[in-house]
Parts: structure tokens; C-alpha cells; sequence
């Protein structure tokens, strides 16, 4: 009973990922099948990065994650299937599982890649401009059939990496890092994580010209309209306003800068 | 084949739902999962409420409904899970079930509710900031295995409680009610019933300085565009324009004053 | 192992979707569901009729399809049910199975109608303004438990057409057309297809005042940000801005003209 979760930029309005479910289920109907997002900012690759790395390993090993967020289909990227310890992932090679090799890599998890080149294994006719439902449903319902990830395509060595932004050290034993998400709540997620902030003791978090003192568990510690510091759900520094949306607030965008300043 | 349901005020951007998702599955593979929601305005808990208890009876019995709008997530607010009648139901003990126990006390359905304090069901890490994912997919997912409600915690005879805003009866007979939800078609939901109207013979609709004389049968009894007065699908009284937006061309928000005056 | 699938106009905010579902399983617990699309804009039956038709052969044999994009609920607009090659389709009779017929009468797939007035097969209460939940979707579930599409109702020979804009030839062997949909990208779709495109030889696209030469294979072939024209997922000509939105940038709506013009 395999599951294959989809991860994309299409959004809900035009049928694209009903017809990814449809060529799924044609080939595997025994699978069960979640969303994980359709709502990833167009062709925004390390969102959809982000996005599958905080949620992928939430699932039970032997999940296929389908993610495709794909400004190059149909040139000559190419189209990848990699197994991550006890999870596959299938897409384009543009970058978009940067930081599931780098969660992987960390642990030590087993990594091996191909290249879709077998299209045996893909629907008989394939657009130009929609490998997701034509060369990325079918090998992922190919492959919760028992198609052996060799089979799918020759091994490849060097998925190709983007270039993620990572905290810098200050003089004092502080951080310098962004704003690298905004979610729903207009909450503002870091790339400062609980590593970085582990042996700090008394700091202020310094954003957009406010200065936040140290961290509260949880966003009900404070009263509403707070601004608070908190490490979030995936163990990030993230800034929130209680009850409210940071981003509004204070009209951050993503990149903005962050700064965790140690308290003498 | 146990269903659980999941309504919440994450959005779908992020894969919030993805993941409880995927714990739900990893600990009881052959579930059913339906979205009812994830677009419950942020931390709107009578929104959540209203849309729970339009919905959750549609459902075959020994559902489990997994509800969360949370915004004391990690605080001293309690986590509960009720059997009301032949549905369970799970989230914070903040309000968000008030409509569903007040269909059953009416019904005199028999609940019972405990707080959720084994935490031998939650995940082992949990979150201060999502216990949608930490605590209440995994409890749900236990109970669909088969883990007893008693199991999973004490006890309790008090869930929270929403004050919820009743019409009150007007001189004439007639009603001074509220808006209490405006839909995707910019419908307005009323908080005035089938019940409330069923006694009154010849009345007019008064909302946004409009007067609607009586109700029509459905939208489509009148031309585009004329503003009518009908019982929607939960058989509240509500206003709409045919093929129109009501709330737009009224400029209503909710809480607005809606009543039915008696024409003598 | 059934699938029905949901195609509607309801958004995802109000449970309306999660209600169908809830119907379904409590009547026909064994299958599975796939959403299509629920943001169809609203009551726009032409748009419901493109996003079906493009998207209901995706999925395997014996799927049921339920459609629901209905300004004319409860009025005396039939609801019926077609059998469509191997294909299920319920919704109301207002033309939202136009192009699906189109598409069958054109493979001369068998096609057989039949007018739901057999209220056997719907929930015991039925709203006057929610046949999606009350009809559509009990109808749906009987069908995948095997009642046949005879018991379902009368059978009916004249289902509703839209009036289908199709493409005017131009003296010089070109096409004038219009867009038909803007997709989630800003991606404009038209309905000049690749069969009316396969016997020219150098041609032009003439869009919102922009000449575009002949076209492209895909998106990547053009720098970010270069106007494009090539055949979309479902091989009909279609204008993109590579990496961009080209509805925005020409401020183009449905509707508008777009010309091929022959390269002399």
C-alpha cells in the first residue's frame, strides 16, 4: 500500500494534478495518493525545495514524493528519480532536492540517483510542457508496482545543487541569516536553526529595524499583536506576531536579513 | 475502513495538511483521509466551528474528525477528543467543537470527552507550535487502530464553550438576527433558521438597508442579479444575489444585522 | 476499486467538497476519490466544461466523473448522467458536458444519457440549492456499487450544448481564434489547435498588438521573459511569457482575438 505524495506549482484551478492522479491510479490503483502542495510560488524551485524537505520524512518509509516545480520542461534538464534513505523522489534535476541530499547527507542516509531515460516507462505520448503528468506520475506508479530504480534509468552522480543561503557567524557569537519563507499566517521562517543557537545564552532577535528579546515557547505566551521569536515546527527561528501576521507587520519579504545579537 | 477528516487554518500552501498526512498513514495505513478544510480564516475558531458542524454528520458513523484552529497551541489549553454520538472528534478545547455539541445535546446524542494527556499516542517529539501534526493526527490515527477513547486520556465534563450570537425575537414576531459566514460566492449565512421562520406567514428580509420580500425556492427562481432571501444548504436563512455576489454588492461583513420583520 | 472524481465551483474554504465526499464513503465506502478542481470561477460552466474535458481521459476506465458548476440548482434544469465510451459523467444538463461529448462524437465513442428522476438513488433529504451533495454525489456512489445507468433514470437523447466558439479560417490560409482559459501561470489557451496548425508552413501569431514568430517547443527554448507561442499540454496552441505571466504582461482576457497569420 504505497503512498505518492505530489508536491507542485500547477495550483488547484485547472485539473493539472487530477490528471497526474489519474495516470497514477491507471497504472498503480492500489496506491494512495496526498497533496502535499500545489501552491508552491511559480517556478519558485527552493520553495518547492523548502517545502518538500520540511514534510517528506513525515511519511512512512517507502514513500514516493513526486515534486515538480519545473521552469526547464522540456529542454534538455533532466528528469531524475533518487532513493534517500527509505524514500524516493522523483522530478526534474534542477535543484529542487537540494535539501533533502543535504538532510540526507547529514544523517548519512544511503543516496543513489538516475536519470529518467527509460521511457518504458513514461505515458506513450509525452507534451512538451507536462512531464509531471506524462514522464513523472507513470515512472512513480511504475515504481510503487515494483519497477526497481535501476530499471528506470541510467545512475547519475551529480544532482544538480542550488546554492542555499547559510547563516553567517558575527564577531560576537551572534548569527546573521534571512528570511527564507513566509508561510500562510504571514509567520517568517529563517535559516537560522536551533544549532545555531544551542550555546547562546541571553541574545535579541533583530529584524526590520525592531529588536525582539530572546525566544517564548509558543505564540500564546505573549499577548495578541506581540512581535516574538520562537523556534517553529521544524526547528527554525522564525519571527510571528501572536494572533497576527509578521509579514504585514513588517512588510518583510523574503531575503531580508535577521540578526540574533548576543547580550553582553 | 475508518475515515478521518482534517480541518484546519493552515492553508495549503506550506504542507501543513501533507504532513499530518503523512503521520497518519505511517501509524494507521488503511485509513481514508478527507480535506474538509484548510482555509478556515487564521485562528477564526467559530469559523472552524460553524464549518465543522455543516459538515462533519455528512459522514458515515465511527468517523474521526480532526479539527485544528489553534491559537494557543502549546499553552495550557487543553487537547481533547469527544465521541458524540457515532463521531469522534479531536483538537484544542478551545471553543471549537460548541456547534457540534450543542447538534448533539438537541439530538441528545451521549458524549463523552477526555484530555488528551497519555502522550504514549502522540508523536515522540512534539512541537510547542503543531500539535495538529505532534499530537492530534497521531491520536486519531490510534483511535481509527483501535486504541479505546479511555485510553488516550482522563475524563473531562467541561469543554470549552463559544458564546454563540442567537437571533432575538423581535415585538412583531419577527427576528433580529446576524450574519454569520459570507461563502466562496459571497453568499451571507444568517443565524436565523427553517426553525425561526416556520410559524411566520407574509415577511420581508431586511439587510444592508435592502428590504427582500420573503424567500425564493432556490437562485435560479429569479432573474441575474436580483437580490434574494432563501434557505441555504444547512436550512439557515441566507441572502444572495442570482449569479452574483451578495457580499460584494452590499458591502456586508460578517456580524452585520439581518432581520425579518412581519408584513401585517 | 471505482474513482470519482469532483469537479466544481465551490471553493475550499466552506467544506462544501468535504461534504460530497462524506456522502459518497457513507454510501460506497470501497472507493476512491480524486479532486479535480473545485475553483472553477463561479458558475462559469464553459470553464468547468474546458477543465473536464481536458483532464476526465486521464483517468482509467470506468471512472465516474461528477461535475457541478450549476446557476440552476433546483430549478427545472434536468440532472443527468452520460455513459461516454468507458466513462461515467453526473452533473446538472446546462452544457457542462459540451466538450466531453465534442471530444466522444469525434472518437465515435458509444454515448448513452439518462434524466436522474429516479430519487431512490438520492439522500432521503434533498436542499434545493446543494443537488452536488443531495443528487450528484449519492448518485455517484450507487454507480460504483454497480446499479446500473438504466435505474437511474429515463433515458434522454438532447443533452444541453454550449454554443463552442470554434476557430474562423482567414483568406490566406490562416486562423482567427480566441483565448479560451488563463491558467494558473498566466499561460493564455486558445482554440486553435495543432490540427488546424498542421498544414502551415511559416506563420505568425498576432496577440494583444505582439507578433510572435512561429513557435517554440517549450517554455525553456526562450530566454526569461521572451513572449512565446507553442501547443500546451493539450496540443492547442497557446501564448506564454518564458518564466513570467503573460496574461499580466499583455493584459489579455478570455475572449480576446488571436491571429495566425501566414508568412507569405
Amino acid at each position: 500500500m504505497t503512498i505518492i505524495t505530489l508536491l507542485t506549482d500547477f495550483g488547484l484551478q485547472d485539473g493539472y494534478p487530477g490528471a497526474m492522479k489519474g495516470v497514477i491510479w491507471t497504472i498503480a490503483p492500489q496506491v494512495k495518493i496526498a497533496d502535499i502542495s500545489h501552491e508552491i510560488r511559480s517556478q519558485d524551485i527552493f520553495h518547492g525545495a523548502l517545502t518538500l524537505s520540511r514534510t517528506a520524512w513525515f511519511f512512512p518509509p517507502a514513500t514516493i514524493h513526486v515534486s515538480v516545480v519545473d521552469p526547464g520542461v522540456g529542454t534538455r534538464r533532466r528528469p531524475i528519480a533518487l532513493q534517500v534513505g527509505d524514500y524516493y523522489f522523483i522530478g526534474p534535476d534542477n535543484g529542487l532536492f537540494t535539501l533533502v541530499l543535504e538532510h540526507a547527507e547529514t544523517r548519512k542516509y544511503p543516496i543513489r540517483a538516475v536519470h529518467l531515460n527509460n521511457s518504458a516507462y513514461w505515458l506513450p505520448e509525452v507534451s512538451r510542457v507536462f512531464h509531471g503528468r506524462d514522464i513523472f506520475a507513470p515512472v512513480a506508479a511504475h515504481l510503487a508496482n515494483g519497477v526497481l530504480l535501476e530499471d528506470l534509468g541510467a545512475f547519475i552522480h551529480d544532482p544538480v545543487r542550488l546554492a542555499i543561503p547559510h547563516p553567517e557567524p558575527l564577531n560576537d557569537g551572534g548569527w546573521r541569516g534571512q528570511i527564507i519563507e513566509i508561510d500562510h499566517f504571514g509567520n517568517l521562517a529563517t535559516n537560522i536553526t536551533q544549532e545555531h543557537l544551542q550555546h547562546l545564552h541571553a541574545f535579541e532577535v533583530h529584524v526590520a529595524g525592531e529588536i525582539i528579546p530572546g525566544l517564548v515557547n509558543t505564540f500564546g505566551d505573549r499577548p495578541p499583536g506581540t512581535l516574538v521569536a520562537l523556534l517553529d515546527n521544524s526547528a527554525s527561528l522564525a519571527v510571528a506576531v501572536v494572533n497576527g501576521n509578521a509579514a504585514q507587520r513588517l512588510g518583510s519579504v523574503i531575503g531580508d536579513p535577521v540578526e540574533v545579537l548576543i547580550i553582553p
